[in-house]
């Protein structure tokens, strides 16, 4: 039984990685951190969680995690937190799977314009891009799993058989990125309030989302070449998926037919992904609390232009979810392991 | 492997009865039935489903099922149709799983008077109304069994403990209902619209719901004397989840603690039955996708009344997750089985 | 023109306030305060309202209202604000509309028990019910109108009629209502994020509620002797609306055609109150954004009790609405100035 | 006094005129017409106009407002309907306001490729397209006011100023537009069911919606030369609200702060746009209920592309609050009359 350690368990990923974990035959959470809720049982904080055997544990503070006999460790902590701890849990020789963005970007001089300073840079090497669709060999034997944004994850996903491929003019990728409000994190926030948002949509960060960047380092590799993309995001009144909206200039005329062929080429074999039939798109209902990622596609023909659907459920293949797909190919188990459940398709 | 059909599989109960079997390692679907998808694929109706195995199934006519191999056939058509064909399988051996009213009423009188004239009545006294809780022994050996409606799951196991223990006047009950729109089933209507019904709240059959004799004839069996509650249901703007409000006049003064116990030992062992620490209510999204029932107390010692909030997935204890708990119960498996994924807190 | 100001304009009450009072043909927003948003143009905390004239008016320190040259003064503050601010407007001959519970209770003892000490006792006395379907004649002259709370409004609404009349047991009534979460304010709070609430449903504060004694207040006058009710409050997962459903044991028989009729002659000529048809009950939807209250009824007759459904817009009728309503009757004009617009059904 | 009459009245856009026309001071409405419930007061159906004058009157069936009074007839008819009925109105020398597709699409040929044969060709060039910002003058007169579609509105306002300046290369245009769900009408239908879209999210019709010619009409006047753009519709879980995420590839090099100043100059005067300052953008919230169109602006200026957002409120300037205005300016009535009211921020 694989061990697990959650820091930073009192967000909405810790809780999905516990719920996930529950059900997962092969590991287990012994313990989880929050600062803010030291000492407390985890139904006190969650109380779907009431009953189950992981509510006899409570959230110990950060500090008493440092000797913890966990083999892996989650990292749930907020952009800039991570990279202070993680030299820590490699010299111990654990599993690391960070869900903030501290080694997603291998330029630290990209992460450092549009984060922070990194107090770590030199582990940025050691770091692979979590995304196992694109690198499942070498996130076996990496030090740190740096797992991907939510919105890359869709937006990636969702390009990738294309820009490898040069079907299409990576340059003229536009992303149109919707997303429940879960993905901004369980904090007190008049942005995140009930009534700012029910009956409410909008667009944010327009032209200055962090993950842009992320994108933009995954699409070059795929491209060969450098890539720019237009990416924006927009803030759904649900609480959980993204969708993403893509549009692209095809480099030679194709069909609908031929582009979803390329798609269950490039992903034969790929248990969460599932390219739809044409004339059928995604709804991130479809998909809710699962870890797929549904794509739909359409070749407009006459304006020479493809336009792709991909959608996941931000907390499942967008985080947690693949936080544990993740782990499963670390440790060398099925990679479906404690992910097999269908999707909730009434939210 | 314990083979199921469902008849009636289009609609909500149906769908979730997939989603449960499709994580149940003893049971599996063999087939399912739908007069208006009839030859479709499971997934063209319920995208959520596709990639899955079951999706290499179609929806089959009614007909078709006739001479089905299942084991067990789960009967998920309205209310009236039901009865016609119950003979069938019963004669075939077959165990029968009733969601519909059709076998819950003891009384055929009563059942004629809220529905239908009954068309084998003669069986009525072969059904077990299906709430392991209070009938689990019979359960086991039913010829047929009732899967208990939505509201009254929720408010039997609400009062039990204090109806059979005449802890309150059982004539005082009041019960202030409410349930996610998927109660009313998939079908095109104007009062299911999401226009009419997102933003709103209202109450409806106010005093003439259809639930409240099956109520009544559970807290009578409790009781011991005939007993007359007051029901009220509202339509929540929420897919999934009932919770009942209901307030009792106690027969003598008791403190919230003691009540507490009451329930705790009443309802001891039991998987599914959350009783919440005092101070504590429960939130419909805290067993979201799940088959517990939480109970929250409190005495208002100055008015001598209790007030009990019980609440569950509607779809789930309510439907479908008491249906797969029956069959497990009936296969003399372990009841949990296939049901014991952590509810889905976030929606 | 009226002239008028708002303390503490930022919140969902403030907000609504001024987008009636935009609307108005009679009175107009001088200034508003906001101690956090001082120095700021409305529609930057307010987007709704670019473009107003009321936008060329910043939100101002508190302090620098003291020498208003407002009419009227709404005061839309928390509980235990208003009461140490009050006299000053007083002595400048200030119509003083106050939307916390601060003047609410006539008796201090039961103020200090669920809120906390009082500072200005004295002016109790001064203060009136700002009810007008009750107090219509004593709020023209009030020195404060103590504007009343929102799940009152729609409990003492809905009982009023048979309280009065004798018709029901005040000591049966059990109040069963549901709120919309504007009711929670306008704070970043994990109570009211829109994670925690979206798809739930809950019971809060049970028994335990402050708008409680309030009620009772009422009813007590009206019953001429001591009641004591049973208030349990629940938060919808919708922004506005309250609906209260009403339980309350008849003191003889009655139809319940003869009861609306009770109603309609105790409500006859009163702009704001719907008595519905028999067999059709109020949605929230039906009111939205308006100053109505919708009232349905039924009769029991088998056990002899009565259910009142009762539903308003929280931060209309149950607030802002009520308040503007009050300042119509104390300024002498058509009380439904202002306040003619029809409900927005579509949420 | 001008008198409107409604045919189709029974939907929600003439369930919007109604509510606006309740609160015009120079318009009433006289009559409205529903098949379906032909003989019934409007409360029946729309329980929040109860106690309004209106209520007096009830549905007609369309054939009894053939020899109406109206000055102005109101059509909320399906398309292909509205052509049918148009010159038996045109003859009386009524006013026709037609919400319907109909009379939209200059070209036969396009309305005829997208819809179905048209019965009265002859009248489409006495057909003026009514979006007052475009083609206020041609309005005044037309005999027929073509009311323009929710979607083509909010994208037309938000090309318009860059499409006539050739700041943009047209045919580079992207559209990704989401929009609530009453955009679908009021119809019972399992597409449009409370279950089927709550939580949901999903792209529709993608590459086939019906609006694009219509855009491109309009666009191709503005460039003055054939554009073709990419126009994609999504169905947002709410009930109202249009927002347009449009991407364009700008002619030359510009600044946010210029492209903004273009629009504030394109639109000096017009009392419904809201050009939002450099770094805020739309939310349908803000606008919810009023007739307001907010655009929001940003240049990426590295890629050399313009991101609008342009929102609306599709029951209000994407159709009744639109056919208002038309009908103000064709009796020569200030253009914002009955339009006035601040948007009701919170849903």
């Amino acid at each position: 039984m694989i061990k697990a350690a959650i820091l930073g368990g009192s967000g909405y990923t810790g809780l999905e990685i516990m719920r996930l974990l529950a059900g997962h035959p092969e590991a287990e959470v012994i313990e989880f951190s929050s600062r803010k809720y030291t000492g407390q049982p985890v139904s006190s904080i969650f109380p779907s969680m009431a009953g189950h055997e992981y509510d006899s544990l409570v959230f110990k503070n950060p500090a008493d995690l440092a000797d913890t006999e966990a083999d892996v460790v989650f990292l749930c902590l907020p952009h800039g937190a991570a990279m202070d701890i993680v030299p820590h849990f490699i010299e111990r020789k654990k599993r690391v799977i960070d869900l903030s963005a501290d080694y997603r970007l291998r330029d630290v001089a990209v992460y450092e314009e549009w984060y922070k300073e990194h107090s770590t840079k030199n582990l940025l090497a050691d770091a692979v891009y979590g995304l196992p669709e694109l690198h499942r060999d070498r996130i076996k034997d990496a030090l740190i799993v740096a797992n991907p944004g939510c919105y890359p994850t869709s937006a990636i996903l969702g390009l990738s058989p294309i820009v490898e491929g040069g079907l299409v003019d990576p340059n003229s990728v536009i992303i149109d990125a919707k997303s429940g409000i879960s993905g901004a994190g369980r904090e007190a926030s008049l942005k995140t309030a009930f009534c700012e948002n029910y009956g409410g949509f909008e667009a944010y960060n327009v032209g200055l989302h962090r993950h842009t960047p992320e994108i933009e380092q995954e699409l070059t590799l795929l491209a060969g070449k450098d890539v720019k993309v237009t990416f924006n995001s927009h803030l759904l009144p649900v609480s959980r998926g993204i969708l993403s909206s893509i549009y692209a200039d095809l480099t030679e005329p194709r069909t609908t037919a031929q582009i979803i062929e390329t798609y269950k080429e490039f992903y034969a074999g790929e248990p969460f992904i599932r390219i739809m039939p044409e004339g059928t798109y995604p709804n991130i209902s479809n998909l809710r609390c699962s870890n797929f990622c549904d794509i739909g596609l359409w070749v407009d023909e006459a304006r020479g232009r493809l336009i792709v659907i991909s959608a996941i459920d931000n907390l499942m293949k967008g985080a947690s979810g693949a936080a544990v797909q993740n782990m499963n190919i670390q440790f060398e188990l099925e990679e479906t392991l404690g992910l097999t459940g269908l999707p909730a398709q009434l939210g």
